[in-house]
């Protein structure tokens, strides 16, 4: 017996999301079937509007309703740090941190040799444009603290050599409210290396 | 920092499912950004296609894309037992194990006091209808193995006391390929009562 082929075209859609495998895509589908007609045209229609009211700032590579986000926008910031980070979800991490007042670069996507994702896929062009043309005088390479996080960061800072910036990466060490216990070997390492006279 | 509205909107509408939460729905957003624009529109109108197009069979309840669905078109089925499911995910994983050649009536729903379902939430009448009416013998009652369930199995049990059919439950037991260790107090406890003669 087999799905009604709407059906098994909606468990395909979920299908495509990262973490959702058949069983919960099947699971999704049939709880479709019982939400209200009003809320099922109303995911049909915002899932349309994502690709057409959102943009990617064209200086940053952030997501915005504009041609350049907020933060671009924004005169305050200071205009001497670039914090570089992997996607948006980062920016906005970052933002309830709420202790950063320099610009970012959104580079959508991280190299990975395991993924096929190459240097020329991320957003980089444009970052070295900012580097060339503005007046930066650090660049935070906050990419995630994993295997591709540190490739893309070492490839961006070999890239900026030569340039009159300053690259720094974020700290490494133990996460505030942790437990010793529960910690990696190698944070621990990297925690015992950076430590610091109190 | 606020996310763009749309975005916002999205993730409300995925956080409707089941199991995800905020950063679940958040993910899910971000990654509809990085979809083709045809797989998005596509993905959009399978939605709607689903209210449109798939309806529950107004015999037993099953999902399907006409009026009655194929098992309550199929005269070769035995039309003297019935087997009474919580929800057509169940039908297709009965039909996967491909013995029972009977009828399916999908309750689309559970008696639950705690999410304050009643018995007049679902599909119970057109069961009561279909013992009147029909030349059923017995009544499988296949709801989960938990205690809406078994509230659920009890309540149906009760109500079809005065009509001339035997009403049966699905046996409790050790799952095949189980492990003695991993099986509850409760299971090995109806393992043992249910034990059979070898």
């Amino acid at each position: 017996m087999k799905y009604p082929t709407v059906f098994e075209e909606l468990v395909i859609c979920f299908k495509k999301f990262a973490g959702v495998g058949t069983k919960s895509a099947e699971r999704m589908a049939y709880q479709v079937l019982t939400f209200s007609k009003e809320d099922v045209a109303f995911f049909s229609e915002t899932l349309l509007a994502m690709k057409t009211k959102i943009k990617f700032c064209s200086i940053c590579g952030h997501i915005s309703e504009e041609d350049t986000c907020l933060i671009c926008q924004d005169d305050s910031r200071n205009e001497h740090t670039l914090c570089v980070v992997q996607s948006s979800r980062d920016v906005f991490a970052l933002e309830k941190a709420n202790d950063f007042r320099g610009r970012y670069h959104v580079l959508n996507g991280i190299i990975s040799a395991v993924n096929g994702v190459g240097p020329q896929d991320i957003n980089l062009e444009s970052l070295i444009e900012r580097v060339k043309n503005g007046s930066l005088k650090e660049i935070i390479l906050a990419t995630n603290p994993n295997v591709e996080g540190e490739t893309t960061a070492l490839y961006i800072a070999r890239l900026l050599e030569d340039y009159p910036v300053t690259t720094t990466r974020l700290a490494y060490g133990l996460p505030v409210g942790g437990n010793l216990d529960y910690a990696d070997a190698f944070t621990l390492l990297k925690a015992f290396e950076g430590r610091k006279k109190i």
